[in-house]
């Protein structure tokens, strides 16, 4: 443990993490339950798990195979256990889904949010705890399952306030891209390597375009800093087949999976996921969901290693300015797919099993860019301090404000500087200051000093609009409440 | 990290840790936004601070002294510094008083909810990972400071539902017990395992009785099993001194303020705390809150070290039975009280605070005891799947009740056994099973099969109240939305 150091600890976060204030609080906490909302009344129940696993639970199901076990936060317990903070929320759910097998329904529809942690050098705005929120079906084949989560996820964007337009579901197909490589003849566990280079060079084709994607696809690239990536290596017939996959989206869905269904038509798992795609597409439009919404998109891959059927991604589809100022479509926010061997591990019997995950900073960003998060903290009315011996005084008309449901607190620190006390009532924006001092007193009223103004303009209000209030007016004691609520608008 | 090993991972919590399922979640969410909104209302923002803390930070401060740092869950990190899990929220505050300390107003008011973790050993319903609920006001020496929190840990408890009567909040001041201490003779610092001792006896006073706090304060005390615990060793005098103390809790705050100033009058810092407790009287008398909610209680120790002024604890006075059968009082939902070094450490300035810490555990199974956590979790309209070929059907219908904010779902396990598909229902607490096969599709009706009545007897309605309910009723499929409304009284 920490050795006694006779020196002052830092007063420091460690590396990576980071404290929480106010409104960065509450606006997340609002969308989390926007999204909750949603997703009860899909049916999903709540589950919260330990922070805390097993590393052995956890095993090796990190998201990028990559990175092995070095990226959980892990310790021996003292019976020599080693225990870890979860890296996610799929992994948990796979150890209740198995743990509590029988007293779960099945399917079982559950969502969770909360932190999780990744031990990876942190960057700037990467930290290593940041929220998840995700929801799964543990327990169906049913593509009707992974149709419910598409459908479930628009409704919780618009929900939180990304309107239609502005996001677009894709969904894709491991199996169809199984089915590619096949015909293309990169099938064989002799393959596998090649199958990588070209599932991460797929993944690349927003950043690096249709011709950067074909060079990694050959004999390699090289990107602007002169750095060479080697390609998979591929002949040029691989090459067109994989591109024509890549290019398969149509007008309509229909149009699609038509064309993918000739591009895979000699391979059996490559028609099997074609049809996947097809029911999806039809129980959607059942519901209502078009091509506004959500689109069959054959360039979603989605680097994950465990996924084994229907993949999906949310993208953002507005633009923001890149750090240079540069328009950019904000991107991805959510992705999950149908990935069928999670549990077994625990058990031995294979689990169907189809999920999403929403990037709940990323989100949160995107709905702060958009203006959605209007939201600021709403500062409390301030009761000031005028005479120390009063204090009962002020105390009791904080305490009639809030039973009256006004937030309001009285200035506790010292107060002898009026200036500090005007000072904090502004830093917290508070939108009243109450001022009863011996005058006042005498004659059984009090002083409502309005900075609604100072606050507003601070929220982008005009001067213009304020410039006709009062700056401060006297009103009977017996008549706080009434004359706040008054100025507050209420 | 963790050896591979061929066998399969065994799917368990670690010991001590444990999973909560849709209501638990629910439940404990619902109680912590209601807290939450009083504490808003009380001018309080929120603070949430990461999980994992440098071991520095939380330094010793460990709410017993009883138990080092061996009582937390901490790890190496790669640049050798030790991290490890925060076992309160308060730790966390002073970190965040300390960091901030030139952006944060002051007085900073902040709450906080959130797991904590302890490295202890798990025993029946204790977990290494619970929920602490926290408010604190930093940065004001003020006893409105102390009284505030009182209030609004008193309109806390009645927000989310333990009536007025069934607690009662006791204040005492440390600063009193302090100078009974010097009074007694128990002051300087070669006297402090005594004074361990005696704090330890007055806490122990629910369980022991006035004559096991005696014995405990002299030779020792041999108690049910034979076993004996060493006492004070204090003269008769001393011991007298103490349980005047113990017992000068009068009718009214004012004779109870009275005898305690009789009793400490020869000590400074006693009369300073008697002090403390008037003022804190006085401010609450003026905003409403008697004694019939709040009131000074000698008695109140509570163990922590590093109390140097008021502390205060949350007692509910109604009675349940214990494991065998004999009515108890519930206790203690929460405490708290002024810690005015807790900053120090990182900046060495002192800076008073003051704050309250809510059990949630604790308070949740108070709820539970007076019957006040009836909203179990409503289960969704079940859609059956008579004909696996009309999924998108069924799947349009689920669609059409979601939008009408009604919880729905369509079946997604394998459709084959009907028998299944009910007791499926069954298990999700589900009010309507829709039936929908080859005749209903032919007459353009749907089934309604109200399962309501299994799902409210389970919540205790009597079999009177629905015997007259129909089992089931045909209506038009275009009737759906209306008719499953009126089925669930909406």
């Amino acid at each position: 443990m920490a050795t006694d150091k006779p020196r002052r600890p830092r007063a420091e976060t460690p590396k990576g993490f980071r404290d929480y204030f106010g409104a960065e609080v509450t606006t997340r906490r609002d969308m989390l339950a926007a999204i909750a909302e949603v997703y009860h009344r899909y049916g999903f129940d709540p589950l919260e798990t330990s922070a805390v696993e097993t590393v052995e639970s956890l095993g090796k199901f990190l998201p990028d195979v990559d990175r092995p076990n070095e990226g959980v936060f892990a310790w021996q317990d003292e019976d020599a256990d080693w225990l870890a903070l979860r890296y996610d929320l799929t992994a948990p759910l796979a150890r209740v889904a198995a743990q509590h097998r029988n007293d779960l329904p099945s399917p079982y529809r559950r969502y969770a949010f909360g932190p999780v942690w990744r031990n990876e050098k942190p960057g700037p705005g990467r930290f290593r705890q940041f929220y998840q929120c995700d929801a799964d079906t543990v327990g169906s084949s049913s593509m009707a399952a992974d149709a419910e989560i598409c459908a479930m996820l628009s409704d919780a964007l618009e929900a939180v306030g990304i309107e239609r337009g502005d996001y677009l579901i894709k969904i894709n197909n491991r199996k169809v891209l199984n089915g590619v490589m096949e015909v293309a003849g990169l099938s064989g566990d002799d393959r596998e390597a090649e199958r990588g280079i070209v599932l991460r060079a797929i993944d690349k084709l927003d950043r690096l375009g249709l011709d950067g994607v074909r060079a990694l696809l050959g004999a390699g690239r090289k990107d602007d800093s002169g750095d060479f990536t080697k390609g998979a290596g591929l002949a040029d017939s691989q090459i067109e087949t994989i591109i024509s996959f890549m290019e398969a989206k149509r007008e309509t869905g229909t149009a699609t999976t038509a064309c993918l269904r000739d591009l895979v038509a000699t391979s059996e798992t490559g028609s099997a996921g074609v049809q996947e795609l097809e029911t999806i597409s039809e129980l959607l439009a059942a519901q209502g969901y078009g091509p506004d919404r959500i689109i069959i998109d054959p360039s979603v891959v989605r680097g994950l290693g465990y996924y084994t059927g229907p993949v999906y991604e949310a993208e953002l589809t507005f633009e923001i300015p890149d750090d240079k100022g540069r328009k950019r479509q904000f991107g991805s926010v959510a992705g999950g797919g149908r990935y069928d061997d999670l549990v077994k591990r625990f058990t031995g019997q294979s689990v169907p099993a189809t999920g999403v995950s929403i990037g709940v900073d990323r989100l949160l960003a995107a709905l702060q860019a958009k203006g959605r998060l209007t939201a600021t903290a709403q500062g409390p009315v301030v009761v000031t301090v005028m005479d120390r011996d009063r204090m009962a005084d002020y105390m009791a008309m904080v305490g009639e404000l809030r039973t009256a449901g006004i937030r309001a607190e009285c200035y506790l620190g010292n107060p002898k500087n009026f200036g500090n006390q005007l000072k904090y009532a502004d830093k917290r924006g508070s939108p009243i200051a109450i001022i009863h001092g011996g005058t006042e007193a005498e004659n059984g009223t009090v002083i409502l000093k309005d900075l609604i103004l100072g606050a507003r303009i601070a929220q982008g209000a005009t001067l213009e609009e304020w410039k006709n209030r009062p700056a401060q007016i006297e009103v009977p004691r017996a008549d706080l409440v009434a004359q706040v609520r008054q100025m507050l608008g209420q």
